[in-house]
């Protein structure tokens, strides 16, 4: 099973370099997946956890994996909500757990961002900015960013698009925070683990972080249920 | 008769692909088309049903068909308005039926807004921006989409327009969930009978819904006749 | 006769297509080219009509056609309020007679936003912007559309001049429905007509609408008598 | 003498082309030219008349000839209030005189423009602008016209500029109209004499228009002499 | 010695060419090379008076040339602003002197703008804007003049940066008009002998203005001393 | 050893070219420098000294060494303004102790901006701008400058940023100004140092200096060691 992981990390992932990181860095490269595994598996709507590591491979410093999800064709907000949640916990953990944030949140808020503008500005879901869609972003084929369209978009109406975006990520981030905060414990412990064995699989997070969250109270009047493979 | 209709939605739908959806995304997608098919049946001015389904083409993962119009070539203010409501059905019955609305709503967005942008900008509806034409956005094309012809207008202009937009889409959604939830058993009766058969057919759907709407009561001065094959 | 407008016809609209109108469109066509021809008939400065008719040509669905102007070289401040009125003749009466408006009247709007802009921009005829040049659209040579020349007016300039060109065209259609209001009879008399006999030439509109306006009450110092071949 | 003036028409502004003003045009073009001839001779500044014309000849219509000045290396902020008014007279006489302005003052009021931007952004002569040097706009070298630098200038002060700019013109045209209704009586008698002999020379036009001012009550510190050949 | 400078001349100047000026430009222009010798022989940080001239080279219709400064690695506020003084000094005597500005002092403008904007944005020599660097525009390699970057500052900021370098010029320009007012005897002095001779060497200018200054009242707390050859 | 450094000095800082200072530009070199360096020693999460020099090579009038670090793959909020805090020591050593600051401190402006940036724009730390990432500009690749991406962030919330980054700045000079004033005696004796032997190493560095700040009072949650080889 360590060889089929080993394969699928080469492929999806790339090879391991040989990137050489200092202690520091290293526990808080650890705090920080520690922190997106925390929130995932406390969160309803998240996909379940597969793996956490602190080995680098590639540009990444580590990862946390949630199981593949059935190719998805549609995402309810609560949903999208969810993943915004997961992506930050990285950032949440630093803050809580070491006082102090760092760069190496820029690929999460990057991707945090792309979604929730994708929420305010393509899907409707905005009450301030309404049914509208703004022609205003896409991503860039070739450069495999986020640029404007010249849609004309006023700059007015971009301002609340950001407005409503950076509302959006803030209560995002709040919610992250307040999950890791409230199981600070199984994520100290999450982070000591890897701090030993760099790797911990599915059936051990399990066992560190007990019983995950797929039925979340406030649910929406049809629930979706957990997706699974 | 179904043959016939096999070969029309190849030629005009494209070919059905495998895409597999789980069983939340078929119920939304169930919901979405029948929230566009209940409007557009209680809606004055709008075309009247064809057929309705859940089986995916090409991008499309359902689609509500209506009689194939005449030649159009002119469109009055209160038929546009009509087809704004019935593009924003399913995103109303999303939210009625299903408490939350979801990234499938991102094409009708798209859509409704080209409209109602044009009602503004091109057709002088809006008394706020009154009897003016402003060039500023044209469909690419290549690209296929909206966009600036930097026809210079200000930013303030583009402002008013964009708040005139937002309004008529606002309107038109107002208008569209009230229409949902006053109609809300025949809705969940025809989402029923698309999950049990995929494909709902025009005599169907006049059974299910009862009769439609073709003369509204605020009928403007000299009433447009619906128009028919 | 006919055969030389027939000829006439083909040079200057090409020629007729078989374009199918449904009967309310047709209507709607006549009601439109009935509200210019009364604005252009009673309206100081405007030319004298030479026919009418709803029989689609090209792009366009109808027309009224007025006397070849002779080869203009300077045009007057009234003389250009007069162009607006009329080309703003058939969206004000399509108000006034169907109580809607459509996007028939998009090229009118169109056209008369350019005369207005140029009012403003280049000739120096509102006291709001002064006797100031604006180079800041011109026709593109080759898409047949005003574009932004990027002379670095700034927004809030362009803002005003757009205000200006507003007032402008929301004064000449206040112009158009008064005079459409206030001609109601004759005019549903040559929409009747033109139902009926689809053109209607020069002699035949003098009979149906009486003397035509060309000296008004209110003109400058030093009147400019109507143009005439 | 006759011929050199001819030769000289045709190599400065082109062969006269077969141009047919209406009766109402021609007027007008007579009184616009006697505008700037009465403005130019009763400016202090402004360059002694050469001719009037209304034979029109390429783009124009009519011309009013000042005396070639030497080639001038400076220009002081008086000098170029002068050239301001003369430009801006023939746009005055037509509002005092035909009690209504026209499309044939766009090319002025162009010039006129660039001038005054000139003034404001180049040569420090607005005191709220200050001793700043604007790059904000430059002749295109092909085109003919302003164009955008990209200069990078705020939007902000770019609309100052434009404020200043037509605080300038507006006071020009005050001026022009002044002088214009001052002198409306020797005016009136140089448009006669156009209208009869379409051509007004030097010697004519002292002898109708009197004494010209050289100068002005309100000399700067140190005056400057009317230029001469 | 005499040969020397006008080979010197031709090098760094270009070959004077036939520029005929009329007397009272003339007169305008020795009165602003005068301007610039006395600003920036009573300035303090101003380089030493080599040469004032009146005859007009390449595009240049005078000089006033300083002791050529060794090769400068540093230049400290208080430097600055003493060469903005002396740039605006020009323009500073035709206002005082002439009672009028000119068209003359475009250049002197231009080149003042590009120093005290780098003061402002590139330096951190504004209060306001503060220790920060803003890309805003640079020297474009082919035209020869400053061109925005696009280096995406707001419109805002620019506008502040520009406020902060009006501010900067006015108070330098305030500088030069003072030092003028004061010392107005030797400037007229100078500008006789400049009608007269056409060029002022160092020696008759130092016999002309006096002693110098070098070390000014308000020093900062560790006084640069004046520059030498 | 001296000829270790020689040899590393070629390859990283290119060949001493022969520069020559006059002797208060080089007086305010070493000022510059001394301020580098006595930041950057009593400053925690600092890099420690290596030397400081003040033969110029390249582009660089002077030079402070540190440490160079491991190869740093995270970079934590506090490293990052003390980061800040050294680069600006220079700016304020000149401020501080010569009453005027100079064109020398251009480079470390710029580079202090483009880190302050990326705090704001890229890094979530700043809550008011919160955890958003905003694609606004990037290194371009060939000019070595930030340049806009034309990610169509809008205005108002660029503005937004450069507020933050401004206060961040002002911030870390305060700092910086504070820590020189602080230390005076040994950065003047340091001054005095380097225009005697023109270089000063390490070991003569923490002689002058005494001791270095390793671990600060306002430590985060977890300390985070200083870096060393």
């Amino acid at each position: 099973m360590q060889d089929f992981y080993a394969a699928y990390d080469k492929i999806v992932l790339g090879d391991p370099r040989e990137t050489k990181l200092d202690p520091e860095e290293k526990r808080r490269v650890a705090v920080h997946e520690s922190g997106h595994a925390v929130v995932a598996h406390y969160s309803p709507y998240a996909e379940p956890l597969q793996r956490v590591t602190i080995i680098p491979r590639g540009m990444s410093l580590g990862a946390t994996q949630q199981t593949p999800s059935a190719d998805r064709h549609i995402m309810t907000k609560a949903e999208l909500e969810s993943r915004l949640r997961v992506l930050l916990g990285g950032y949440a953990a630093e803050r809580v757990v070491l006082g102090d944030v760092s760069s190496g949140a820029e690929n999460d808020l990057k991707k945090a961002t792309e979604i929730a503008f994708k929420m305010v500005a393509h899907f409707g879901m905005s009450d301030r900015v309404g049914p509208v869609y703004h022609e205003h972003r896409m991503e860039h084929p070739f450069l495999g960013q986020m640029l404007a369209t010249e849609g004309g978009t006023s700059d007015a109406t971009v301002y609340v698009i950001e407005e409503e975006t950076r509302r959006i990520l803030t209560d995002s981030l709040e919610g992250a925070v307040h999950l890791v905060a409230e199981h600070r414990s199984p994520l100290e412990h999450l982070t000591a683990t890897l701090l030993e064995q760099e790797t911990v699989e599915k059936h051990e997070l399990n066992a560190l972080l007990g019983p995950s969250v797929t039925l979340p109270g406030a649910l929406p009047a049809e629930p979706l249920h957990a997706r699974g493979p």
